[in-house]
């Protein structure tokens, strides 16, 4: 009975905070849902937009997500929706199969959602989380900088009023560069103006407001009102002065209503076209998603269940899909926000769905004149504070094999788009990380007088006898590094004929597999065919209890020492102990 | 200019050898040289059947790879030319290209000579040996044995005297089933006669010979003329009944004289069809010359150089392929024999080569009567040999995930092919050696009692004190397990609040990455805001000097200690550290 309610606890966290729900917590998370609705509205918008799809589908998938999230999700506080990174993505994928535009094209956006949801999900059951681990920090960095450049250089043909596309710095220059001739000054002056305003705003709004003594929740929700005091400024000019005749692009008539119900294509030949991108946008949008979660709940010493989390972003990618929405993940900056706003439960996020349910009743017909500049400009603010190339600094100082990995993932984002960007960050850290442990550092150790210790020859002055060669391997032993010990090893003795006996000291060997183990046996044999005995010391317990199950430790020449030092005490003759231990 | 010599001996290890080349030497490799050459004769030919070539490529591919790897190989005694598995690999590769025994299979077959040695060659002036490492033990095993059955059931239609086809098991059984009705009763009887003869002659006909004193060189020398005499009583006997005529397949015209220059195709379109197989056979091919190299070098204390041995195996494949030969690799009976038989040079390779030729010269038309079915006899004889399914056991009773790479590896092959079963164990391999070190050993340890040793919580009676935690990592952290141990951490100190110290026990991690770092970061900053302070101990030299170029060492709220016993002194109240240290 106590597993059961932990089990349906742990797949509906939300009984984990409804039983405890009171009047002091619906306070907070009304005060936090009516901020991010605030900031919501026309993020939502705008990163349809960018996604390549109508303005209402941005409100869509800020419903049913938001309210799913609410009971699978095992975040406190985390506000999934529409996100930049996510959305370019979006528009990467669904524009490899459809004109944008086109009903095919809003299709593969909604498969998209519906297929990364279904992979989610079904990681999660499966408690596939650390998937998401092969994503290194500083490839998702890289990622995450190169996307926010090319998200930012794609929304300047929106403030120049211009055609052009790309998903790439290559094809977005070269269109931008080719249309310019149809630039729009009306619409060049709603852009650049709104661009500097939010700019103005994100720097200077919270400080001025402080200064006139407006500070807490209050403050905090105002100094987030400048998006929307640009599209209620932009709405009217345009509307007023009737600039939409003048060239001006507006979002125009968004469709009023609650989102019907959408079934996702079952065409397969689609399904496969689109695996792969989905797999990409689930695994992004999943390591930011937990990353936010994880810093956010540290803060109030709360738990997040990673393979949980899944299970939550995918329901709730599944639920944008079922109602018309793109992927959308769990963002940083609302995240924040609804934090800071002191949300105390995911109930802020389900009240911010009603929030933006009100919207699409109430509000659409009043966004018809709002111009794609104001739009374009918001996400121009918003994801040049994604944009943070200090970590190519960063890296190079710490790592040069860090640096090539993030190097590579930006110049490969920027130059052919973010799937191979993401793909090729992801496979080259592999094969480095590959690489590295088929050369493990082996070090040839010796006595440091005095003491039963022994360290490196080459990095301290320590006591050695020409019978004896001592090597210390810092790697565990597995079928990629087997054969560079065995070279390692018989290099070794071929070159210096005196040795009688080799020790491989195993204090840092987590591991012997059968490749290894093989290789170890090869060791013996050519050495024992050269005369010389193998020893083996200060192997682990489950590694010793691994080769137990073996014929390894019969067909050993030599001995199993407990302690490096016990070793030299037994091999070396009788007239040299004295002097060299 | 001792540099140079070193330099011109690395790239031409024939020098290393010649300058002492002497009357004893040139005795020894001649005497191994006619035992080889015999040996070789009725192999180069059935191998060129099994490749589904044209019998004379099997002599043309055992001249000049033999004279090339005399100049570049590094191994004295290794024989390489045509073997089993390669043969196997080259007709899977060339026949998804063209049909059997037309013009474009024979070129596509010269192609995957030339590449395969383009590459190995490039790879080994590269040195990028290593790459071979990633094909384990286990899997090559694996691979080795599913291929001797694939290669002795495809065998089965020449001794029925039947047609058929495939490269995996599937189809060789159909193909067999279905032509069976048109067996052949002369070509059976030849054919089994074959095999159990040989088969005789492996197991019974060496202790005869030594019963009747025959031991030493010549005995060897004559217990390896089994195929040979099934070759020529096999021929004898077809020509003298006319069997041809009653429809024994006989190997026909084969053209007399030395191979012309060939030229491999230029057709972008077949290189980049061709490509993938062609690293497939160069990195089996490879993995096998260098273990057996590898293996005999040993035996007489001798050195082989890896990169060197790519560069005497790729540039004895382009002479394949240029003289019209087929992918050769070092193979592992012909070298032992040709060890066995005293050879002391790759001269005795040369020598061999120039008995390959004088045969194409002089005794091909011998040859025209030579029935298939004996040639399938001596494949089958020698592949049997390969096929040890007991690496299922050893892996079984050792390390299920070796086994499950062996396992796969056996069931893709045979199932599917050669190439998907090779790329199928190494990915797995790889994709199970990435999931482990993801999910690092972690234990929790406490103090021994009396000692100034720290050992698992639950593997031994340790002290440990209610404020204090502390944490081996048994692996090196990287970006696949960093959040692992992040999770690890923070969820062990949410759920047990009196914890004040959290210390990392850092003896077995030899690598810290960038990923590792911000994650070392990340729990740093998190432990600090529940007011628990980080430590790590026992931080190895090269590892200390990265941490020292970042700014994780300002920011860590605790401090880092030389060796773990010094931080209980350190961190714990006053009174108790009589108790506990």
């Amino acid at each position: 009975m106590a597993r059961q309610t932990t089990s349906l606890k742990r797949y509906f966290p939300i009984f984990d905070w409804l039983t405890s729900y009171n009047k002091d917590t619906l306070t907070s998370d009304l005060v936090a849902a009516v901020i991010v609705t605030i900031m919501l509205i026309p993020q939502s918008l705008a990163y349809a937009l960018l996604a390549g799809l109508p303005a209402e589908v941005g409100l869509y998938a800020s419903i049913a997500p938001l309210i799913i999230y609410a009971v699978f999700g095992t975040s406190r506080t985390l506000a999934v929706g529409p996100v930049a990174v996510a959305s370019l993505m979006t528009a990467a994928a669904a524009g490899q199969l459809a004109a944008h535009g086109t009903p095919e094209y809003y299709t593969a956006a909604i498969l998209l959602a519906f297929l990364s949801g279904l992979m989610l999900t079904v990681m999660g059951l499966l408690r596939l989380g650390f998937m998401a681990n092969f994503l290194s920090h500083p490839v998702i960095s890289g990622f995450i900088t190169a996307s926010g450049v090319i998200i930012a250089a794609s929304q300047v043909r929106h403030i120049l009023g211009i055609k052009g596309g790309g998903d790439n710095m290559i094809e977005i220059i070269h269109g931008t560069i080719e249309n310019i001739g149809q630039a729009n000054l009306p619409t060049i002056v709603i852009g650049v103006a709104t661009t500097v305003f939010l700019f103005w705003v994100r720097s200077n709004l919270k400080p001025l407001l402080a200064k006139i003594g407006l500070t807490g929740q209050l403050g905090a929700a105002l100094a987030r009102t400048g998006p929307v005091a640009a599209v209620v400024a932009t709405t009217l000019v345009t509307y007023g002065l009737g600039l939409d005749q003048a060239g001006v692009k507006v979002v125009g008539d968004i469709p009023t209503g609650l989102p019907g119900i959408a079934f996702p294509s079952f065409d397969l030949g689609l399904w496969s076209q689109i695996a792969v991108p989905a797999l990409l946008i689930s695994i992004v949008g999943y390591v930011e998603t937990i990353s936010v979660a994880q810093t956010l709940a540290a803060k109030r010493r709360q738990r997040i269940d990673p393979d949980q989390e899944l299970i939550g972003l995918g329901t709730a990618n599944l639920g944008s899909a079922l109602s018309g929405g793109f992927p959308v993940t769990g963002g940083f900056s609302r995240s924040v926000v609804n934090f800071d706003a002191g949300a105390q439960t995911p109930a802020a996020g389900a009240f911010t769905a009603a929030g933006i349910a009100l919207a699409t009743l109430f509000l659409t017909p009043a966004l018809f004149f709002l111009p794609k500049a104001t739009l374009a400009a918001t996400i121009i603010v918003a994801v040049l504070s994604l944009v943070d190339f200090s970590i190519l600094k960063k890296t190079w100082s710490y790592s040069r094999v860090d640096f090539a990995a993030v190097f590579v993932t930006i110049v490969v984002t920027l130059a052919f788009g973010v799937e191979k960007g993401v793909s090729a960050g992801v496979l080259l850290s592999i094969a480095m990380f590959l690489y590295k442990t088929s050369r493990p550092h082996i070090a040839e150790v010796g006595l440091v007088p005095g003491t039963q210790h022994f360290r490196n020859i080459r990095r301290h002055d320590v006591k050695t006898h020409p019978s004896l060669l001592t090597i210390r391997i810092d790697e565990s032993l597995y079928f990629a590094n087997a054969r560079y010990l065995e070279d390692y090893v018989i290099d070794r003795v071929v070159c210096d004929q005196p040795i009688k006996h080799v020790v491989l000291m195993c204090s840092a060997v987590n591991e012997i597999d059968m490749s290894a183990l093989e290789s170890l046996e090869t060791i013996n044999t050519r050495l024992s065919e050269m005369g010389i005995k193998l020893h083996l010391s200060e192997v682990k317990g489950p590694v010793m209890d691994r080769l137990e199950r073996s014929h390894f430790l019969h067909e050993l020449t030599g001995q199993v020492f407990l302690a490096q030092y016990d070793s030299i005490r037994a091999l070396l003759p009788d007239a040299d102990k004295a002097r060299v231990a």
